[in-house]
């Protein structure tokens, strides 16, 4: 077995606008790196985090990467222990997947520190098990696109269907993350748990036309077709400003703006480089004359998954 | 212009499980058959209907096809008048898109006789018009596969959006058309107004897996897809036997199985047509166990949409 292995996996945006809960894909940049080295206690220990602000837990009964790891040991039944050390370099609560980002390094370096028994697909379900130890819920939505690279699919979580879904053309992600704090559980609990037929039916017309869109490389129908009347409608209130930053994207040539995951950050993807840049900067403008502070990442759609570092 | 036109327009099956209002494909058999004959006297009028059992209107005000080609020919602002000989080669209120057979039938012929001004396309909102008069509403998931043949989606009606989903790989379709008789109208209004945000989950994981599925030629996803949640366990309580006629249809090697438009024809999709044939014939099986008849056809999917018989 190696000394160690330098693992970065990147922040997801998940929902993607009409696919609440069923769609999400991955950026290149910002993202997760960790460390992992093997010990001879036979437990997996968190000797450093940094970059959180001292927010995560460094219990490894409690941290996203390290109940990851630990599912995917007892799966392997191996009694092998491991030192990590996580660099948080992406914000925490922000609504890009930072605990998938976490859990996906994690369970990755430790499926090639063992030699790579599994394949990254199936490493899936222990990165849900990070998921569900950070917001109680085993979704998929994050963990899948940061594992496997590109837009996915889940079409199923019983049983688990994951889809990666092929967008042969180069698309470009316009995130913005400022500074104020959504729980993933409130934006939760405000979404109703009925929907009208009408709206489901347009929601489902938009899925569709999206997923044709992006196969297709059809830019105007994925345009056409990010449109979300069912949850942006409703989470869009906990964002201040979101209405002007959307609509500031859109003006400025973005193909499509939405709430990434359950907020606050917003994403837009692009057609381009340039207008990705641009479009970031005019949100970020938005949120400053509103007084809000935010960080703004711009990459290509991260076709790739996690990448050793070292 | 011509002395006449015969063309047929073919049955289509709208909604394709878990895409209610938004999907359609159009089969090849069966479908029905209409002659246009240029009058003199500025007026559209039906001489003949055959096979309907005297069912259909021969007033031109009431006709789905007459009232299409009036709406088109008012839009080429032509004052040219046709006399309309309709044969009904497929049955009535059988969620079939037997209106819309006429409807497409008739307009398209129309636009062919006075010279192709318009699009299949650009004929849609006419067809569209034709199902106003059939059933009350300008649904377009039968009448816009009808003319422009395949898979079908309608992203949106408002603005309408209607995006042809490429199937690369032949599928084959199983149709049995059981003697009972459903209105449209009733099957619509059992429907709920609410759906759970659960299962609306569920049928846009589904409808986004089945395009992916349909668009990449991956028949299995096609077939873990092809699940309705919302609308088929309501419906299906009008159709006596559907559990047992879709267990055998899934059975016997079908890639799925469901209720064609508002029913009472059950559809299903197989690989090849040797699987459709014997799916076909245990699906008539097992309504003929129940005391029921029923007529059965299969078809390949129609890609090409109405054809000049002469």
């Amino acid at each position: 077995m190696k000394d160690s292995i330098k693992v970065f996996a990147s922040a997801t945006v998940a929902n993607v606008t009409c696919g609440f809960d069923v769609l999400g894909f991955a950026v290149s940049n910002p993202g997760d790196e960790i460390v992992l080295k093997p010990n001879t206690v036979g437990k997996t220990r968190i000797l450093e985090i940094v970059g959180d602000g001292g927010k995560l837990p460094t219990d490894p009964a409690q941290n996203t990467a390290s109940v990851s790891i630990n599912k995917y040991l007892e799966h392997i039944e191996s009694g092998q222990g491991f030192d990590i050390y996580l660099e948080k370099k992406m914000p925490l609560g922000s609504g890009l997947g930072s605990s998938a980002a976490s859990s996906v390094a994690g369970v990755f370096a430790a499926n090639l520190m063992m030699g790579s028994p599994l394949s990254s697909l199936e490493l899936l379900s222990f990165a849900m098990e990070g998921e569900r130890q950070a917001c109680g819920s085993a979704h998929a939505d994050n963990v899948a696109p940061a594992l496997l690279g590109g837009m996915v699919l889940i079409r199923s979580y019983d049983p688990l269907d994951v889809i990666p879904i092929p967008v042969p053309k180069p698309l470009y992600v316009s995130l913005v993350h400022p500074q104020i704090s959504i729980a993933t559980k409130d934006a939760r609990e405000i979404l109703k748990k009925q929907v009208l037929m009408k709206d489901a039916v347009k929601q489902w017309g938009n899925i569709a036309g999206l997923v044709a869109g992006l196969m297709q490389g059809d830019f105007s129908l994925v345009s056409r077709s990010m449109q979300d009347v069912i949850v942006e409608p409703i989470r869009s209130i906990l964002i201040p400003g979101f209405d002007l930053v959307k609509a500031a994207a859109l003006t400025n040539g973005a193909l499509g703006c939405g709430i990434s995951g359950s907020g606050p950050s917003i994403f837009s993807l692009s057609a381009d480089m340039q207008t990705a840049e641009k479009v970031g900067e005019k949100m970020f403008e938005v949120f400053k004359d509103l007084d809000i502070m935010s960080e703004v990442y711009i990459s290509g759609i991260n076709a790739d998954g996690p990448k050793v570092l070292g």
